[in-house]
């Protein structure tokens, strides 16, 4: 092995389930880790499981049990990684590459005990570092570690992005490369934009707000880690060899779009209750019972009648929440004080996000411009900093990202 | 929980990988489990990878590289156990049992660092004897261990009943089960032979001939192990709730029949050299490099030549080595001393094993007998204490091995 040269990076690659889902793609895997190697840098490889494997695995835990122990789910479906990482340790091998699999209780990367939605608390990463210094590739199994009790967690679906960014702050690489079946991060859903464009860098905080809001190019979390450790992050295709978009700090961008992206999360659903009587603490009244029983409510509109004694509400959740959250709200339905409660799973939150609207007025003026200069109608309305959502029909999805996509000046030319 | 009654017995029961072949097969392997918990016994289980897995798993790290780590292939090929163990888990969980699933690395099984092909060194059973106290059913990963390097190894083909005889001696286990698709140890392959007798016992050494001359029902290295801690053993169906065969010591056998089975092995090859010059050290000369390069020699017979300058020496090894073997003895031609060198692998070993030959004369002398009758020739002959095999044409098996089962008044009445 030569030893690494003055100007070597130490870099951790991300392969998805699509990147490894038979030998040939694991063999062009490998081949792309070579490469990397073989200009002189140090690897570590994050992997999740062979595309399709791991809804096989929870299929036969479902299969077993509806209300399954989550620390045995773990220990079945975190087999998937474990296969694809000893694969590509012989795969590297064969090239003439010294590499070793890492399962998450070997090195360990430790969680705390939430069986099945684990978050990840410490890597040791001293022998990893070590054996790297020495040009071995570590191939580390995403989305699995250990909980205190010395049994397999699972971080959750896409958990190997969120392995992937917080083994690349313990080992303190200088970047962290997410590869997937996109090129990058987009301005849009190309799917739906033909005029989108790839984005050659974003901030931590929009990527952060367009992965809460619908672009499922990188995992929420794994963004939240990535901007708390300041580790870059490229989001790039495994299958060509074109440079991606770069998540990075502000002061890394020189120029800013006032807006960056336009998102859509089509998995909401709008819950509306009728003539709420009007009195302090009636939110508490009816989100204390949702907070309690884990269901996250985002966008609350609140609609004032006009002799003040009653009022509307509308607040959107999770579509899946849907059913019992509906269940609730009737079982405490004299205690909260409603007429009725009418529900609606056919819209979509459309947001525009950037961090640029800090600096400039008008953005959203320019949103609700956009939308109704094509009839669409508001049904509710929420910002932060950088990023206005609207809710609307779901019918109107493609029409109003298009518009807005246009409104903002984003259309590749 | 009741507490566990005083005839209460602690027993291990192993599920090969066609009784967890699908859901429905890990659900009736709970069924069974549940039954023998329910008579108050304390249970641990030990169980195989679904059928089929582990040969996928295989083909994947060969066509990965054909000449790949060994620790590699653990970490792959071990992922087929951590599955049925977790899957049976809930199952049991689902019939209101306390279960759990124990990993290799969990208990743990620690093993030597022979990858691919580990023996087990020590089982940590005090965890588990404690948690069987409670009620709880400890649900082990056959086939799989922690080497001293803290990575995964594996026992070999079929060491699942490894696993299952050597933690039934760690927890000082009153029996160990092994459920198989077999109802239990038979005279001779019941499928060749229709009046074969099913055993209802058998002694461990007659069980280690059994298995070592071709009897596939449990392999080798089990028995030894269950020889040596005097662990009793029974053998019975998946399928069905008939008792099986129980493999225990020598005292615990009333009446001895001469012989106890006949097997037969068609996994070796013959080679026979021609024109050995005959001199001292010329059998080292031949047999060392073999033994160098883990050949294993079974039979060897050398018949002098009339004018006794010269020999033919002719031995069987594992038909898969031949072709060494025969690139070996070319190269060695000059060294050894031979003129040719013959092969053939249209051959197979038939042997009459049984702890009564000990005390009986005449015993070989009728294998020979009944063979001569049948006109089937004789190639070698080779005799332990208690078993006599010979090898024969191949296409005198069936043949040879009814005629046997016969003239040792074998045949169901």
């Amino acid at each position: 092995m030569e030893p690494p040269g003055e100007d070597m990076a130490r870099i951790v690659m991300k392969f998805g389930g699509t990147s490894v889902s038979d030998a040939e793609r694991l063999r062009s895997v490998a081949e792309k880790v070579s490469g990397v190697v073989a200009a002189g840098n140090q690897v570590a490889v994050v992997l999740s499981a062979m595309a399709g494997t791991t809804n096989q695995l929870i299929e036969w835990t479902q299969a077993m049990s509806s209300l399954h122990d989550a620390r045995e789910y773990d220990a079945v479906v975190s087999t998937g990684e474990q296969v694809t990482v000893g694969l590509l340790a012989i795969a590297l091998q064969e090239k003439g590459i010294l590499a070793r699999s890492w399962l998450g209780w070997q090195i360990p990367i430790r969680t705390d005990g939430v069986h099945g939605g684990a978050r990840i608390e410490d890597i040791e990463g001293e022998e990893i570092i070590r054996r790297m210094g020495e040009g071995e590739v570590a191939v580390v199994a995403g989305f699995q570690g250990l909980a205190p009790d010395n049994r397999i967690t699972t971080l959750g679906r896409s958990g190997s992005d969120t392995t992937a960014v917080a083994l690349a702050a313990a080992l303190k690489a200088d970047r962290c490369d997410i590869y997937t079946d996109v090129d990058g991060v987009y301005t849009a859903d190309p799917r739906i934009v033909t005029a989108a464009r790839k984005l050659d860098r974003i901030t931590y905080e929009e990527m952060l707000e367009m992965a809460s809001q619908g672009a499922k190019v990188l995992q929420t979390r794994s963004v939240e880690l990535a901007m708390n450790h300041r580790v870059p992050v490229q989001v790039l295709s495994s299958f060509n060899n074109t440079p991606g978009t770069l998540v990075v700090d502000e002061d890394k961008i020189v120029e800013h779009a006032v807006v960056s992206g336009i998102t859509y999360a089509s998995d909401e659903a709008k819950v509306t209750l009728l003539h709420v009587f009007d009195r302090p603490g009636v939110a508490a009244a009816v989100f204390g019972p949702l907070a309690e029983a884990n269901v996250n409510v985002d966008m609350i509109v609140q609609s004032a009648s006009p002799d003040g004694s009653s009022t509307d509400m509308t607040f959107t959740v999770a579509r899946g929440d849907l059913p019992r959250v509906e269940t609730m709200l009737t079982q405490h339905q004299a205690a909260i004080g409603f007429q009725e409660v009418l529900t609606d799973d056919n819209i979509v939150k459309v947001s525009v996000i950037g961090v640029g609207m800090r600096s400039h007025a008008g953005v959203a003026q320019r949103m609700f411009a956009a939308l109704s200069e094509k009839g669409i109608n508001i049904h509710a309305i929420s910002t932060s900093e950088i990023k206005i959502s609207v809710l609307i029909g779901a019918e109107y999805t493609e029409l109003a990202v298009r518009s807005l996509h246009s409104a903002y000046g984003l259309d590749a030319t």
